[in-house]
């Protein structure tokens, strides 16, 4: 009995990003990421008619390997549950982790990797491929970098906010202005306030596909004002989010000066 | 008398949000904010014909509902008016908020909704629903965050001013130089300063439609100028913004040291 | 005499900015700089042959009383050059005046503003535009603004010239793999490196016309990886450009603090 | 034997930047880069038909010459060898240096410079050119801004990473939501999650050709999204590349200031 204990807590210690003492993943996590992000790649290039064409079994040999590891992997997840929640029974905390996000997000991964085979449904199989990506998520769950990120965007979260706000009325503004000025002109791209808000969002994202574009000089005039809105609306969020890295690095060296500052004059008495 | 007096200081503290003393907005003013956001979403929607054809009833039964409460709002606003400016008597605080911008931009959009169903004019119904729009920068008022984007901007107002006439020196020079250099092959396009005006700003802005690109090696070699002196131009504002959010934090950060900082040595002596 | 030479000095004060002690411009100076901004407007106006046709005449007067303002103007600069060198004799410093660069410039678009009446040539009177538009830079002389920017660009001189001197050899790459990749299917856009240079600019700077894009995969392979490094070319000036800024503010904020900071132990004891 | 000793180190000192005290590249390197870059842009105006044509001979010639110059570079290089190296005997440290990634980087460059006349094939000759590009790299070597810039980039590495990853993951999610919701309408450009990487690239990146644009309504919601998210991730490595940038400043501005520093309360005493 103390021996499965054991070998379920190495396990676990493996699959559990959270409990390494060392920095970076686990070499079983590690193989795992590969295998999620070959899973990825086939899964994309299925979709490619000129690539999956006559290599139909090729393809699905692969997803019935990634299926198999991915469903042996969710079952050492559930066996090594209690490791990671110790204070109630160990078939408790499998059920908690089987009901959790991240434990349902994988059940749900495996049976649509599975379903193919059952049911034989082209739309279902594409949905299944969105959802598969969605484990790549999981690299973020051991990243103390995307942390860093994440922290400075949420001290700044107001400020951002505000920003898609002014975003969100300059949008508004500027589709009700072009649909006032080419309305007539061009009535399939600018004829109602929806179909010009397509185009402010691809002029003030300096995207411009050119599927859309005034021709009128009022109309011109008017998206040279949202055009160079948008310039300042992008310029908004990266000196928000710079002003934010700055503030936490110059936090960090401020922190390190103090640990290793010099003896003060007081002590110096 | 003071019963009514009472009722009106519980509803002026609802309805403005400057003598709120929690953070946030109070629940009237939320629930406000979210029929505002509801009416400009009707307004933006009817102007679709594919999505209006056949509802004209709904969309007219939903803009009269959101008309009549937003004529009920301007009325408690303007009863409470004495409750914001108690130095006047009643009715002239009461005139005071009828003729204020934010006072008359309330009443024209009330009397702008109810117009349809007097003079049924498209062109008037079309402005409405710009005017209707404004009424989202209400927000506005509450925001702390956009008040920090604002001073960041303003606090830089010069160097923002000096890039956007550097811009325009560039847009002028380089609509110019394509007018001398694609004139004479592409009329439509580069035929005048203005018409590459157009193109200047579509380049400097980095959209770039492609409704009009130079096609002569000389234009090209103009263009690339341009286009790069535009990388020079978005750099601009976004480092002025980016250093001029850092300051801030640098200041809020150096004021919360000096509340925090240790006594110094004279003290200890 | 002496009453001329107080004129003279008057004038000047008023003509030449850097010897006023108030901020701004004088008011002589700012009529200078809207008359300039009217006359390049003008310029550009009559430009565009809708705008222009059957108003030659209008445009015609319009420059011919540009032309005596601005001659007026340079004989008055002339007639007080004394003021600004008094180290030399009177004349001499005239003449020194109206050989500068600054002097010649203002002497070229006065006879270009008169030349069209001599010579109708419509090819020179273009021209004569271009270089009048060169009076706008005059505002920039007296920009304090403008001064900051070109500071913090200067400071940062060398990493900005390292991060053109990157984009040149990803222009060259990125145009030199297109060329190899493209330039079979697609000979007039990539069927040599300077065609595939242009694209490579289009790319880099995120503009994107439209009129020139890879359709091979391959070809779509090695642009999106440009693509990305043109990311980064762009973050990289902006990044260099909000450190120099706030490097600025800091050392700003610093002697501000060095002037007001409370007297020291030492000073204390 | 010293004579060619003293001429051995003073050319050396002339070809390796390292060695030199002064700032700068020495005479003979400024030439050899000049040199570098006419080969270049040689190499470049020759793949254009429009300017080749005519003057076979004329390129001819300019390639001999550059292919002379840079082998007795190459000669001067290996002879000189010794110099960097002196703990082994002058031969051996010649072969390192021809076996070195520079050296042989150099003979490469040589060689392919040469073949031409012996294999006439325009496909090599084509990747010669590729190849010959990269010596331009050798300016990197000198560059003090340079190294800088890639200090800046690998002190932030684990944060800049994560941003292309999280791009990674957006540009994935986005393709896959288009392929959906825009596959059956437009095969050629989404019918493929690899199809729509192309459309995900070109418009998170705000190129946006114009080649590939969804039409469905909700294809261009889906869409607007990843655009938003786009410009997320423009702000993300800007930002993060302004705070290091500043921080360097901010390190080397502590660094002087810590030098310049008056005398203590202590050495006062």
């Amino acid at each position: 009995m103390d021996g499965w204990r054991d070998l379920r807590s190495v396990i676990d210690g493996q699959l559990d990003p959270t409990v390494r003492v060392q920095r970076g993943l686990s070499p079983l996590n590690k193989a795992l990421v590969f295998l999620i992000f070959l899973a990825v790649l086939t899964a994309v290039l299925e979709t490619e008619p000129e690539i999956a064409a006559g290599h139909q079994s090729l393809f699905a040999s692969l997803e019935l390997i990634f299926g198999v590891i991915f469903a042996v992997e969710y079952a050492a997840r559930v066996w090594t549950a209690p490791e990671r929640n110790s204070s109630v029974s160990p078939w408790r905390s499998r059920v908690h982790f089987a009901l959790s996000p991240a434990g349902m997000l994988d059940a749900l991964v495996i049976i649509l990797t599975f379903a193919p085979f059952v049911v034989v449904n082209a739309a279902v199989v594409r949905l299944v491929r969105v959802v598969r990506i969605v484990s790549l998520a999981k690299l973020g769950r051991t990243s103390r970098a995307l942390d860093h990120l994440f922290e400075a965007v949420r001290s700044r979260k107001d400020e951002l906010l505000a920003t898609a706000g002014l975003a969100a009325v300059i949008v508004l503004f500027g589709a009700t202005a072009l649909f006032w000025a080419e309305g007539a002109m061009q009535p399939e791209k600018f004829g109602s306030i929806p179909r010009s808000v397509w185009w402010a969002v691809v002029t003030l994202t300096t995207i411009g596909y050119g599927d859309a574009y005034p021709v009128t000089p009022l109309g011109k005039v008017l998206a040279a004002m949202v055009a160079i809105a948008g310039i300042a609306l992008i310029a908004m969020p990266t000196g928000i989010l710079a002003a934010s890295f700055s503030d936490a690095l110059a936090r960090d060296r401020a922190m390190a000066e103090a640990n290793n500052a010099p003896r003060t004059t007081a002590e110096a008495d």
